[in-house]
């Protein structure tokens, strides 16, 4: 069957054609997609109370609509990733219940009871099983995808597999180019602009640096990575965190998921200096913030070497030394990562609604100035930070020491 | 058709089928072949002296014969590869005339006036253009497949049409693992397995340094690489260089080519240690070895720079300073391969008849070790050598110097 658009009438044709619900069911469907990329329906069958997700990729990009075309061959990445997720983190993702590549849909189980952590976070609400559950979910999804525990031959087929041209180009722009000199596709704060163009772009050092984290993103094949592992791709609860929309899926360095996650948190840290709310609400949560970054990157690591000492299987992984070394680039090109992601939603064609919910321009533009300042920190010293502790206080000195909160 | 193992008449048979050659030939073939892995044909008519060479993959590792099954796939990565430099460098590579990726064979230009280069330094010949040909090669075929020529897309399809997954995995073994312990594959001279045992095996910082190299081999997708850039895979004459033989082509670390080919001259620059020549001679071939590694070196350096000067295309690979860290970070990892292929030469299951063809194994095991301890060096202080002269220096101190000549 060949592409189709699908709508909420179609979605619910699709599902019962399909065998999804049974015949007595009597579905409603409702499009929810906020996303730059996709249709997302909820289908619901209101006897039974039982739902399901149809997520079907568009033929662009729906933030800027049918001039910028995007393949909707993604959903096969989202949907490859998807299925090795549910092997080796099932607890963490969706339940995959059906796929359709030439409608480029899937159909996954419905996470709506959960709320999107990046909304829950806006709400200064604390996820206390978070840094559990992503730490695990980073850990084994990119040990198990690794040259330490994979088979020669089964990793270089994961990276033919996962040659995500359009999604990787999508990052190695937007992430990685954009945001460093005057590109068109940038989304400027009309109050921020001067400051871009009388200081930051003249950062050559900076782009310098950021260029090589680029080369690593374009070069090296480590492990399968989510590619797009932000606070508006997790749903966050009491109990349970479930990862999805892994379109941007295929084999890179695997810091770029460990620093993009903690980045998204530092933005969200940050955030809360142009909001108007209770000081010591604001002081409360960042603590809470600063104590889930910590734990997240401590039990990953924790957890990392425990999937190594038990399941490495190249003999070259078991060399005395070269788990340390591993570990210590990987922490510092997480730190970089880390960076990067905090300065390219600032003023980059994507921002976070942390940051753009600050109506007030100038108020606005303070916060993303220190974003930018603290993304720079973090690249150029990538190399110095010892420790996840030290970037912390380092965030917490500049943030909180200045505002003596 | 499906795959049927050629011999020299069905080779005849073959040629005349497919029209390479006019109906009123009169074909003679002769198998050649001296390397690992496959059947090699010269078939000629006597009638007009016109010859070309067909290569066919064996389904196994030829060296060891039929218990080492390998696929013949592999001739579909040559072929691949051999287009490649038809078009980025076709004076330096065989003319592919005919590929047929079911019985596994490539039919090329013969270039049987020329000598293999191995065979040439093992009689002092020395080859005037190679140092400015290979130097183009390295220039050509590594810029002009790498990200910052290529766009995202062209190169993740290299990458994808480069799964060479069975021949990596040799050299990951073969190169990169097994010559570092006691390994089953490993061809060992008698007289050399006492160093190993108390000396070479226990050095577990060479190990270290060795298994980072191969990480960067097992995921670093920089460049179409040749792969097995050695003396045995270069036909040189007084005018000609060909390079030929890519069936381990891969998008790798770029660094690998260049290692490679310097570390087998250097072989042949130690060997003369263990042989019964005349000094002089050998001190004046020595010279010629090492003008042509500094020539060959800084001929690509500067090919390469002005590649990227005139076609580079990525905004990043403009950015201040960004060329100059990629040299020089290519530059270590240079010296690092060209010292694990030197090691690899001397105890794993692939050796140089440069060496090998010292019969006494006691010249063999001394010319053995000094390979074994040069290669360390080169490992262990890659990041400390600034530039080639430092390299050659150092190999002439510890060569020469000690010899007094």
């Amino acid at each position: 069957m060949s592409y189709y658009q699908m709508n909420e009438n179609l979605s619910i044709d699709y599902l019962m054609k399909q065998g999804i619900f049974s015949e007595t069911s009597n579905l409603t469907s409702r499009e929810v997609g906020d996303g730059n990329l996709n249709l997302v329906f909820i289908v619901k069958d209101t006897l039974s109370g039982t739902s399901v997700v149809l997520k079907q990729a568009l033929p662009y990009v729906r933030v800027v609509g049918e001039g910028w075309p995007l393949s909707v061959e993604r959903t096969i990445f989202e949907a490859n990733a998807l299925e090795i997720h549910n092997r080796i983190v099932p607890n963490l993702v969706p339940k995959l219940l059906h796929r359709d590549d030439e409608l480029a849909l899937i159909v996954m189980e419905d996470l709506s009871h959960l709320e999107l952590m990046r909304y829950g976070m806006m709400k200064m609400e604390k996820h206390p099983k978070f840094a559990e559950h992503i730490s695990t979910f980073l850990a084994d999804t990119l040990f198990y995808t690794s040259d330490m525990h994979m088979s020669s031959e089964e990793k270089k087929r994961l990276v033919a597999k996962f040659i995500n041209v359009e999604l990787c180009k999508i990052t190695e722009d937007l992430v990685f180019t954009d945001p460093y000199y005057d590109a068109d596709r940038n989304n400027i704060n009309p109050r921020l602009k001067p400051y871009l163009e009388e200081v930051f772009w003249k950062k050559t050092e900076l782009w310098l640096e950021t260029s090589k984290l680029k080369y690593k993103f374009l070069t090296e094949a480590q492990s399968l990575i989510h590619g797009d592992l932000h606070t508006g791709s997790i749903f966050a609860g009491e109990e349970e965190t479930k990862i999805f929309d892994a379109e941007f899926a295929f084999m890179g360095p695997a810091a770029f998921d460990v620093g993009k996650i903690i980045g998204n948190i530092f933005i969200n840290y940050v955030s809360w200096s142009g909001k108007d709310e209770d000081v010591e609400k604001i002081q409360d949560y960042r603590s809470y913030l600063i104590e889930t970054v910590k734990r997240l990157h401590r039990l990953f690591e924790k957890k990392f070497i425990e999937n190594w000492k038990k399941d490495a299987q190249d003999i070259s992984a078991r060399v005395e030394g070269y788990r340390d070394q591993f570990m210590r680039n990987l922490f510092i090109d997480t730190i970089g990562y880390c960076g990067v992601v905090m300065i390219r939603r600032v003023h980059g064609l994507a921002h976070n609604i942390d940051v753009d919910g600050i109506e007030n321009l100038e108020k606005r533009r303070d916060v993303q100035v220190k974003l930018l300042e603290l993304g720079e920190i973090l690249i150029m010293n990538r190399h110095q930070f010892n420790n996840i502790e030290e970037v912390t206080d380092m965030l917490r000195e500049n943030i909180e020491g200045a505002k003596n909160l």
